[in-house]
């Protein structure tokens, strides 16, 4: 038996640690190494090369590393009598949550001025707005941005959400469209990034999108680094425009030594850690559901392709 | 009828509009006109100056400026047989919650080491515990502790409840009374105390409670200084049993300037910033319940100082 693996973001190297603890034997087929295409019985892809699925004769299980399934049945060649498992990974939504409540608080309750000031042994407490008069703006409403729009709300912020396409939310003002960029820009008083990276936001946070936004204001970026113009953020971190921010991704991970960033004092790196458990936890599961697979049982959930998911 | 009014942080004219909303007449008494005291029937006070209060024969109640009243019944002249309201204020819950959250999510998932490594440029993602593995232990189960338990287990920590009197909440394991102190330390790897000061809470954080609880844990202390043996914790702190401090109240405040709490790399202080009272929504509080007592009703919560809450 035979596992082929394909996903172009992420090494082998965890995924047979986490088959490994999970199942007795693991035999992990790569690009690099195919071996013979009858041996395969279980894909764990996302976005694999086109016709690759159907060259595997034995295979029983597709397995998306990811909810959707569109970047495994938009090849026309995808054998779609092979049922498909797709991921369902809580940890990760809920752990990008709390990456994003984390720093949320962080600025809105001064803790970096306080460390600063810890330095210096000063004792000065600063008066913070109420919650319900701290502006945070999301951008990007998937599964994660929702959750975090969510938990944000339930703690009284004034939450706006924008996205490409339409979303409602209770209690939280959702505005979708490039036309209502600049509107949701012009309240965020804390701005959290969690666009996925595309043409159209590559470059999105620059000289004139941090124009629109309030003195003052804050980044929190948890989507890719080539989302925000380096030398832009620079500039306006110098200038006190934008206060400070927290930043998990970078256009070159990992950070290089020579990078501004790093000794920046109004910059909060880490190490593209906001939810990590990604890789960790989708290895488990699928892990898990081979296993279920071997001993007879059914992996789940399998997607229901008149559905869609 | 008039109101006695000192909190040294705040100024008297915001009361001043918060009473002329609530109340159709209000004589606002402060340290720079206090008039006749035969006058005064309420006392609004954060710390009043030693000696004050018993100078006012007609007092009926003595509002505090804060959910604790040390500061009132630290002065052995304060008349004890005059009623102590102090303050419910959802407001405060929510921000002590807040507070509570960005210290367990900052020691969960490591951003104080991600900073230290920022210093040195160290790009190295630390894998957390998924939150459903992390105990997380909050000694006081008053309002705010309540809160903050059921936001924990919202965010999947695996949370612990204990207080004096038996308490339940769903999803939160409650413990109560003294027999079970040790149990709920022994699971305290992230442990928050919010214990009002009482002679059974001083001194409660020692040597050997500290014994009790997991090896590397985390303290989140904002209770009052004097729950905390500091030289115990300093001890802890040093040996790596406890991994690091959150604190936000000490012993002597403002800390000293000799103190070796701002300068221990593993402490990080806040100037008892976690629930600074909100002079806007505890000004409505106090005039709702001086409107209560002017109509015949008691105002609550009354404190009990044999339980000294």
């Amino acid at each position: 038996m035979a596992i082929y693996f394909h996903w172009e973001q992420s090494t082998a190297d965890i995924w047979q640690d986490a088959f490994g603890t999970a199942l007795s034997h693991v035999d992990l087929r790569t690009e690099q190494a195919l071996g013979d295409p009858k041996d395969v019985q279980f894909a764990v892809v996302w976005a694999p090369p086109k016709g690759r699925l159907k060259q595997f004769p034995n295979l029983k299980y597709i397995f998306s590393i990811g909810a959707g399934v569109t970047h495994i049945t938009d090849d026309p060649d995808t054998p779609l009598h092979v049922p498909i498992v797709r991921l369902q990974d809580d940890m990760l939504v809920q752990d990008m949550s709390c990456h994003i409540l984390h720093w949320v608080l962080h600025f809105h309750r001064f803790y970096d001025l306080y460390k600063r000031q810890q330095a210096e042994k000063v004792w000065k407490r600063h008066l913070y707005r109420d919650n319900q008069e701290r502006n945070v703006v999301i951008l990007g409403l998937g599964q994660t941005g929702l959750d975090a729009c969510q938990r944000l709300s339930d703690l009284g912020f004034k939450v706006t959400g924008w996205s490409k396409s339409q979303k409602s939310l209770t209690g939280v003002d959702c505005l979708h469209g490039e036309g209502s960029l600049r509107h949701a820009l012009s309240r965020a008083s804390i701005l959290v990034n969690l666009l996925p990276l595309t043409p159209e936001t590559t470059d999105l946070i620059n000289k004139e999108t941090i124009e629109m936004m309030p003195d003052g204001a804050f980044v929190i970026n948890c989507s890719r680094g080539a989302t925000i113009v380096d030398d832009d953020l620079r500039q306006a971190l110098n200038t006190g425009k934008i206060e400070a921010a927290a930043l998990d991704v970078f256009r070159d991970e990992p950070l290089p030594q020579n990078e501004w960033y790093w000794t920046h004092p109004k910059v909060n790196v880490t190490p593209h850690a906001a939810a990590p458990s990604n890789e960790r936890s989708a290895a488990q599961f699928i892990a898990s559901h081979i296993h279920r697979a071997l001993n007879g049982e059914k992996p789940w959930p399998i997607v229901d392709l008149q559905r869609g998911y």
